[in-house]
């Protein structure tokens, strides 16, 4: 199956130390899994490194012996990025959990790639900065794969996604050699951006060990407000509304009512409006330094989102409100997965194309017989669908779903989209990248493969077949 | 020297017309030179396509038979990117200059690469919108050309440089092979991110042909003041001051009083203060849409930049003021030039790094003998440094000048920075790249160019040699 002998793993103790080296049973399972549905594959050892130099060691051994490597965060990913489908080295990056620097004269956080994403988040807010990036599982998931997704979250449609923060990345290469990507600088012309290839390369280039981030000063107010509609269409469309009439908010997020109800059984915890005459919310939240304004711009959007038939708005009032309002939306994608629906599919389309797009998964169900339930990152048209077929909950790999998906795909396509915004390929998308990548570009990418990794060891099979 | 022939030549006017494929003296002339100050390469043919379908006919011919082509913007550029130092093909942009589409559904633009940068962002501006990367030369240089370098200006330091709005482009490849880079979507975590490895890849990648830029709401007001400081290292280090206080300026310039009174001189339009005891300026700005909330930040920067010995602020009371002030600003690199200053320098550093270095710039003239001038974009960390040598104006290629700049990226590098912020390596930063590449980081951008480049016929000899 591959190359990988117990000398191998004796060597890899001897870099690590025995009590970080795991073949028995109970570790291969847990590391065989992530969050995508039922996909299970079983690596042959995990490793779980201290530093780069340890890293660099490893690799070494893995590439003069074609041994596949598969790194790892906190396994939180929903395109099957960190599962070990080649079994060989499941590397995880848990041990390096430490923030090296928060960086207070430079606006600038260091950090290793196994920080919890939430963990660093709170760090520096106590110093007044913020890292917006913030991710659904940002209570769980490592700042590290973050990196490697180029993940987003609700904060992303004002402040941007990961990408927009990464100044510098130390990494080892699949050849064991450990570079940085650029400088901890705000502005860089110097050469090709090694930085942005890595961000969002789903760990098939490098494997991350150091991170600087930019860190922007916190916005001392947030102001939260929840908003009915009466149809799915209407409130796609009052979303561009609110960009076009000049408000950037810092989140903006939409659920469609199917979805809010099964999250508040599970939830259980807040009276959300739902009535048979509401068929989607819009989450709105602005923020700022000025609360004068952030009230005022509140109104204004509130007034707006009447001439798209918006209905009675709930602004929460306090911390708590705030805090339950967002349970709600950051527990959606889990509830609807146990109430039967497949996959998170990670659409993104231009801003205005929203209700195009929710028309047409609408339509695309009636045509072939499944329930699509939708919510997500409204204000950067990314859109978050999961489909139900009628009657059975199918599992990942049926014929029909894949069919259906391809269509959802080829209409994301058709309308200037694209189909993940913040989740990657991986595993689960690849099947479907003929849609968006021709020949040429594929080429390209696998050009850029082979310069990293010319043994194709690293994380090999995830976003094409190199 | 290179394997142009005369049956290509007839070639290219087959593809773009007898009109616009030009041998003669005075064209080759032109296009020899760009503002690397006094370097000149002759081209032998400069054609000018008008679409990217002729471009991709012209690159299958100059692929086939290893001629070399060298792509031009406006020829503004100060790292000689667009210098055609090999000859064979020089491919000027400036017949695509449409603007094809405003969206002001998506808040995007799409247009052509040989639009003035100036010229489109009036027209997004007409429009309520905002595209703000601003270099000193937007009067005059290419959106193209931006692209090619990652360029900057004053207003980087609040709203990001080019990388920062760039969404999708279509490239014309080595190859012919036409491709758009992404999608026209605001997050995308779907493959290698081609789009921000063509931004400052210099033109060695691919050549532009499309354009698609986010835009943003364009701020209704601003206000703008200048400080002056008895010190130079005061006033970088009130820079720093200003972002930890929570402020993020919409320009944060700094200036020399040296080049002030040169440029002062030769703009004579208006009175800055200029006095013994002023070393340096910082030139402020802040922008928004609450005119209270702007004044009342203005007031507190200004008494912020007291505490760094900050001297009486000048506030630019109206349209014209402000316009004059600027003027001195972006005109300050012309003026030191024509004084008999070196090349524009372009280092970049980490904010609070900035005294440091403008510190080290002034010892290592003292130990040199060489003065340095001073201005730049203070707030991002990216000084432009000129340098002349005491008596004699030396010309780039001096050897005392060569070690010298040597010594100065030595220590931008020792500072955590880099040797180009916005300009770009081109053929100037060329010989320095040693210094912030290890030959693994130089392998690997290689690598990238021979899987774009495998005929290594695009601005070939550009950052590095390949």
């Amino acid at each position: 199956m591959n190359n990988l002998k117990r000398e191998h793993i004796q060597a890899f103790k001897e870099i690590c130390g025995d009590n970080y080296i795991f073949v028995d049973e109970e570790s291969l399972q847990h590391y065989s899994h992530d969050e995508t549905e039922t996909l299970s594959f079983l690596p042959d050892v995990v490793v779980k490194p201290r530093t780069a130099q340890e890293i660099s060691a490893i690799m070494k051994i893995c590439n003069e012996h074609r041994i596949p490597v598969t790194p790892r965060g906190a396994g939180t990913g929903l395109s099957g990025g960190a599962l070990p489908h080649l079994g060989g080295v499941l590397l995880s990056t848990e041990r390096m959990n430490t923030i090296i620097e928060i960086d207070e004269r430079n606006l600038q956080v260091t950090t290793e790639p196994g920080v919890i994403t939430e963990v660093l988040q709170d760090a520096v807010k106590a110093r007044g900065l913020f890292y917006p990036p913030d991710p659904s599982s940002r209570g769980s998931c490592f700042i590290g794969g973050n990196i490697a997704e180029n993940s987003g979250g609700p904060k992303a449609v004002k402040y941007g996604v990961v990408r927009d923060y990464v100044l510098n990345l130390e990494i080892v290469l699949p050849s064991g050699d450990i570079i940085w990507t650029g400088a901890n600088v705000l502005k860089n012309s110097t050469g090709y951006n090694l930085t942005q290839l890595i961000v969002g390369s789903e760990g098939t280039l490098g494997i991350v060990t150091k991170i600087v981030l930019k860190l922007i000063p916190l916005p001392k107010y947030d102001l939260l407000m929840l908003v009915p509609f009466a149809s799915l269409e209407k409130a796609s469309e009052a979303v561009s509304a609110i960009f076009r009439a000049g408000f950037t908010p810092s989140a903006l997020e939409l659920v469609e009512i199917d979805a809010l109800q099964i999250v508040s059984r599970m939830v259980d915890s807040y009276a959300v409006p739902v009535s048979d005459d509401i068929a989607a919310h819009l989450i709105i939240e602005v923020d700022g330094n000025n609360m004068d304004i952030l009230m005022s711009e509140m109104e204004q959007i509130a007034e707006l989102m009447m001439q798209y038939e918006g209905g009675e708005v709930f602004f929460a009032d306090d911390a708590q409100q705030k805090a339950e309002l967002w349970k709600l939306r950051r527990r959606t994608a889990e509830a609807v997965k146990i109430a039967g629906y497949t996959i998170e599919e990670d659409t993104v389309v231009p801003r205005a194309e929203l209700p195009a797009l929710v028309k047409g998964v609408k339509e695309l169900g009636k045509q072939q017989g499944f329930h699509a339930v939708c919510y997500g990152h409204a204000g950067d048209g990314n859109l978050h669908i999961r489909i139900k077929k009628e009657g059975t909950p199918d599992s990942y790999g049926d014929e029909a779903m894949t069919k259906s998906l391809r269509d959802l795909f080829e209409l994301t396509r058709s309308l200037g989209g694209t189909i993940s915004g913040e989740h990657g390929v991986g595993l689960i998308q690849k099947p479907y990248v003929d849609i968006v990548f021709d020949p040429v570009q594929l080429a390209l990418m696998k050009g850029i493969k082979k310069t990293f990794d010319p043994n194709n060891i690293l994380n090999a099979g995830k976003i094409f077949d190199a």
